[in-house]
């Protein structure tokens, strides 16, 4: 069993150990320092990412430690002696608090914030972002097309073209946007969801013909059959014999589970296949499509009423595609007590200053309306002002609003058990129905408002205007 | 220590152990099958494909075994108990032939042939798919990139913007492609490679100066120092302090090693730099590059004559952007004893039959010609066809040939000691000098010809005129 779920600490960046050194000899690794976790770009042209990774994220944080081989390979790249005895004993003892994972989340507002000595929050960069971006890249995807699908199933068949190991966190964050089950056995595992399969051409090719096949398969599976229709041709060969299967299951009394269509116009063929189906009063059976889906293809399929129970959606998902990256950056916001910026040529690289939270506010029907980035200790900032453009601002009323920031690590101890992938998928369900459905649709989507409180930009413009003085 | 090359047998599809059930209880699991592994498309819009990912591939199956863990979860799914005991005692017994790690592949040719019980040969589809598909990718992205960046070093920056645990064997794939160094701590590690980094923004922030951080890195790396310019402006504060810190090194008999730009017009500000480095009589101090790279954008700066040292390139190289993803297939084409096809109403979707080879022909001063795929036992074939257009035929000529199959495991033996990633870089570095330059092109490479041996296409037209008459 793999066992990905306990990196090594050396699964980050060379400079992160090397600034890590470099703190070290100057005596500055203790001071305590505060990062941000955001992204800038919502993928696939969206509305809104669901935030995925963080239980994975937080299990591999409170169990990071340098075994010999990780020691022995720092000391072969040259690092002192002191400092290799100083990290023998590391352990992230820091704090992590942000948003839920499965929360849904929007460009340049803080989702964790991490705080400890500057040693070990810069240590874990690498990994958190890797983590997050990531799942949250995955989630998302899933979630956009569990909203072309609706009641349907979906299934995770990328195993094969997936990025290598990383299929297996993939196959996590399918779930938590929405998918059912996984055909990838190892990740049904380790993340306790149910795993899914049925046969491949291979099988059947192997027959003397096709139903000899079916038969075969039928006899080991009677209770959990899916033919699949495609190897010769689905209506003249697959399909027939398929039926007859099933009848021949029937009088065994047992029912075919369902056929899977693998090529071809699935519009079409999916109706002509169901139909058949029906006529031979086989109306249980259920009609499996795989094929190179996407959001779009499924939402299609449902628009021109291809009678399809359960989607196999492969490649499109589980790499994320077409831009198989969330821009996720990690940013210093305070060190040593101080509030710290980077500024940019580009305003939008800018970075916000101090420790921060972020609130909600919910419009009277408990929709979302805008999110409200905000230093730790305001109370309820009554308007916002644009990241980047300061004469936008917006009154924030009398909306109620939720603080989205919660504990998860606290001195390095995890403060709850996470989640399972259902019940984080549970809270993608239950926050999309608060987010207005302008936002989630595929094409031109209304952009979600975000803002800073008067007090941050105060603090931002103070900061900005001392540094650009000291150039 | 993560153990990503010693991966669990369920690291594949479910529906490989519903098959390896079926073909348990029908008594066909020891018939042997012969399956080929290939893709269609190139990525990128290239010309060729890197073949990787064989090292990890060979070394993972060889040493395939279910634990107790696998058992119990399999049991619980439901599995015979027959079947579990005939797994307990799994390991892979066949035989794996074909291209070297490394070798300059195309579409359509098989890669790799894989033989041995129906049941093995099985399992392994979706381990072998999900390695070998994604390290091509990503060795096929370094060798373009390679190929623009000419002499100048490239370091692998991409860890954080990875698809999860994906990223250390992207890692790998960059090195074999062309990549030197990987700023990925583990990765180095796993795959012998040297580890490079630097320092990030936070570093300059957290002290009360850039030239206060400068100087606190330079007393710690002293002979291995390179500074990040920009955290303010790169030309009015990060050049000059370097110059400062420079110059105190070298009063200390020290050198500084380089700078690095991550923002802003690169090939402007690295003239600038240069020039202000060289008027220094820093002529030694070497210029890193980094921020959103990829072979379009190092072709451009080296076409302005950008005097770059040293690329770091992230996220488009280590998710293989725009493609993300190879469609290598594995499909059966023997099952015991007896050629085996899939036919299509897709032409390009019919399978080739039978155990085959690939030769490779070479013109008079070495150059790749073209690829025949010939059945196992033929010797020389005079002339080729087109796969899908038999209209379509080339003379072979008296051109040389080289039969590009080995044998890489027998009896689930491995034959060698995998080359490591630089040794492999090596092989691919003297393929591409055989390869003419027209398919190297960025803008719609010619394609390179790959055909079949007039046996095999009689084999193949036979096959696919019996299964049509049959139904």
């Amino acid at each position: 069993m793999t066992i990905d779920t306990k990196l090594s600490p050396l699964y980050t960046d060379m400079y992160q150990i090397t600034m890590g050194q470099a703190y070290f000899m100057n005596n500055r690794h203790e001071k305590r320092a505060c990062f941000d976790y955001f992204f800038r770009k919502i993928p696939y042209g969206g509305g809104y990412v669901v935030f995925a990774g963080l239980g994975d994220l937080i299990k591999i944080i409170s169990e990071l430690q340098f075994d010999d081989d990780d020691i022995y390979f720092l000391r072969q790249n040259g690092f002192h002696n002191s400092f290799l005895e100083y990290l023998k004993g590391f352990s992230f003892r820091g704090d992590i608090s942000g948003m839920k994972e499965g929360e849904i989340v929007f460009p340049n507002e803080p989702i964790l914030r991490v705080e400890g000595n500057m040693l070990e929050v810069q240590l874990i960069e690498t990994l958190l972002l890797n983590m997050l971006n990531f799942q949250s890249l995955i989630a998302t995807k899933a979630s956009r097309i569990r909203l072309s699908a609706g009641e349907r199933q979906l299934s995770d068949f990328g195993l094969r073209r997936a990025q290598g190991t990383g299929g297996i966190q993939a196959s996590r964050a399918s779930i938590i946007g929405g998918f059912d089950s996984t055909s990838n056995v190892y990740a049904a595992m380790r993340n306790g969801v149910p795993a899914s399969g049925t046969m491949a051409h291979s099988f059947i090719e192997s027959y003397e013909d096709e139903l000899a096949a079916f038969r075969s398969y039928a006899s080991v599976f009677p209770d959990n059959c899916i033919l699949l229709l495609d190897t010769y041709s689905t209506l003249k060969s697959g399909l027939p014999n398929a039926i007859k299967v099933a009848k021949e299951l029937e009088a065994k009394g047992y029912r075919l589970k369902g056929v899977r269509l693998d090529s071809g116009d699935l519009a079409y063929i999916s109706k002509r296949v169901r139909s058949a189906l029906d006529r031979a009063g086989l109306e249980y059976v259920k009609i499996v499509v795989s094929n190179q889906l996407d959001e779009y293809v499924i939402k299609s399929l449902v628009e021109q009423g291809a009678p399809v129970d359960i989607f196999g959606v492969g490649t499109s998902m589980i790499i994320g595609r077409p831009d198989g990256a969330i821009d996720g950056v990690y940013k210093l916001s305070a060190f040593d007590g101080e509030p710290k910026l980077k500024i940019s040529e580009n305003i939008q690289k800018t970075t916000m200053p101090g420790r921060k939270k972020v609130l909600r506010y919910l419009n009277s029907e408990n929709y979302f309306y805008a999110d409200c980035i905000a230093s730790f200790d305001e109370i309820r900032p009554g308007r916002m002002i644009h990241p980047f453009q300061k004469e936008k601002s917006l009154d924030l009323g009398d909306n109620s609003f939720e603080d989205l920031f919660t504990d998860h690590l606290r001195e390095g101890r995890m403060l709850y058990k996470p989640s399972g992938p259902f019940e984080i998928r549970e809270r993608v369900y239950r926050r999309l129905e608060q987010l207005p459905v302008e936002h989630k649709r595929f094409d031109f989507p209304h952009i979600y408002k975000v803002g800073l409180s008067e007090e941050l930009v105060k603090l931002r413009d103070g900061m900005v205007q001392k540094l650009q003085e000291y150039l």
